[in-house]
């Protein structure tokens, strides 16, 4: 508290990310980073922009990340206008807040779902309803039918990992062509399907997407949103009201070398698909409920042991995994897929817990 | 105009920065660019942190920039916790508006200046009110001392280059406890004083820092804010509540590394400094007024020639220099030190264009 705060500070709640831990070989399963490194030709782009850094490092980006945004558009088969590029989907959605969720009838999200949501709505000061997920944690869009100023959720949904079928997700923008429709794709390249090929038709769905987890680059900052130029020109708008270069050069150069190597994509996700089908089914023999997941994550409960005081335990022995104390989800862990040796840790792991459990 | 727009979008007035050419070899004096590469140890610090990319890349960055605030805390005399880190000295900047500059009182600055100032004020709504400048563009900082929920000027000015002794500026921060002070020191290395170690002593000063000028790193995006712990928490607070991570591991181990060479930061100033004399010496010359300047730029007009026809005589000449459509100064240009080979280029064609001129 200072009188030198501008009021809207005294009124914010910071959103608290994942523990980085600072042990030196942690089994890290708390922040849903990919467990495989991004395409050597990342590297290979990142060291080429280094490479005369005369002419690179002292000047400043294009502040349009035209290249980057080509290279995307391409990828996704539309157009550069069709695509705004930020630092990272954080930045993208808090801009999306700003320029199109601040409206006189409230938005709406999930009553559990990316925590940073209410953390935007605060700041930007824009009025939200949350709708509750069904108790199997679904979301059914006839209920984002009412009257409202903004439609948010990821798909798949977070922390749950649980997606929605593509024809719930038109069928709710093509019901809504008042409101715009923010769909959160951060986790949709592990198993659901993403709406990018619907903004075509409709002009008030926004598709938002990120580097961290499918490519890999959760160290670079990088994100998108995909939409009607006319949305993709609100965010502009916004952004060169507050920032003209977000991106620097190697986060633009090392993104769009991850759109240029498709097979490492295609071959990583695989291998999260993978193990995250192996891991769902070690919980399950441990007792775990596990959720349905779509993302590089799983949801899971254990009906015997609490879940705060497991993931103390497992951070006692080097493992992290993510426990929130929030209403309806304070006894679920949410645990990001590693390799299949990270997994055999935990599952290890949580069988010691298990076995010298006093409640 | 857009029904999806958010209020905001339809009054907003973004910012246009200079343009970044296209041709191969431009003489760019636009955007005040370092013309000298940044120190060896930044590249060094770079491919350091890709060479274990596994366990880099695909991992979020510190959010808190933890290690890049105590290399810049102790290089300052500072601690960690007087330090914000940010996406460029822009995103800084609007952090600072958010947080600390909207107050029922208008904020204060000069009527020539950044011109971004009045974008960040649209943007979150701050009511602001300027100062005109003196007829020789000098700031008279007993013309802030009127009530207000803030004061906020570049040292040296910008689009400048005049600097202000500290002595004014530790008289203004004292007379005005109960305003947030903030002094953008973009431009302080090439021959300014700056305020920084009045830190400690004010608890109402902020200022502002970017390793783009004269650390020549305007390609990767890093600025600071220094000043008391509870102002630094404010930003804090609004970071938190926008984007947790906003520098990516690259930026962050850049801008350290940036820091740990002083040799190479003292003597790159120096070039500058020199070049700019010799740059000021031949304009002057040539028959054009140049204001002193303590920056990387000169801000100088000529009484024959109108300047959006030189400036884009010289664009023709794939030459470019920033040119202000405001009032006050659409009869100077603003030009970036380059090296003394492209200072030798300028004043050449503006010989040959001089020589042509038909007005």
């Amino acid at each position: 508290m200072s009188r030198y705060w501008s009021d809207i500070v005294h009124r914010l709640t910071p959103y608290v990310p994942g523990e980085q831990p600072v042990v030196t070989h942690p089994v890290k399963l708390n922040t849903n980073e990919n467990p495989y490194p991004p395409s050597p030709r990342v590297l290979e782009a990142i060291r080429q922009e280094l490479g005369d850094a005369a002419e690179s490092l002292r000047r400043y980006p294009d502040p349009t990340a035209q290249k980057l945004r080509e290279t995307v558009a391409a990828y996704h088969g539309i157009r550069a206008e069709q695509v705004f590029a930020g630092n990272g989907s954080d930045e993208v959605l808090a801009l999306t807040f700003q320029a199109l969720l601040k409206h006189d009838k409230p938005l709406l999200f999930p009553d559990v779902t990316y925590s940073f949501y209410p953390t935007y709505a605060r700041l930007f000061e824009v009025d939200y309803r949350t709708i509750p997920l069904d108790d199997s944690f679904t979301i059914h869009v006839d209920d984002y039918m009412s009257p409202n100023g903004g439609i948010l959720f990821p798909n798949p949904n977070a922390p749950t990992g649980r997606p929605l079928p593509l024809a719930d997700i038109e069928r709710l923008v093509a019901s809504s062509p008042d409101s715009v429709v923010v769909i959160d794709e951060a986790y949709v390249d592990f198993g659901a399907q993403s709406a990018i090929g619907l903004i075509d038709r409709y002009p008030n769905l926004l598709v938002v997407q990120t580097v961290s987890k499918s490519r890999s680059l959760a160290g670079m900052r990088v994100g998108f949103a995909f939409g009607n130029p006319d949305l993709i020109g609100a965010l502009n708008r916004v952004k060169d009201s507050f920032n003209s270069y977000p991106l620097d050069r190697l986060a633009q150069a090392a993104a769009a070398a991850a759109y240029e190597d498709d097979a490492w994509f295609r071959d990583t996700c695989a291998k999260v698909v993978a193990s995250r089908e192996r891991l769902a089914a070690g919980l399950t023999a441990l007792g775990f409920e596990v959720l349905p997941s779509a993302a590089n994550l799983l949801f899971a409960r254990h009906e015997g042991y609490d879940a705060a005081t497991l993931a103390l335990r497992l951070r006692d022995k080097e493992i992290f995994v993510r426990h929130f104390k929030a209403p309806r989800i304070d006894q679920h862990l949410r645990i990001s897929v590693g390799t299949d040796a990270e997994c055999d840790i935990l599952l290890d792991a949580l069988r010691d817990i298990f076995s010298a459990y006093v409640g």
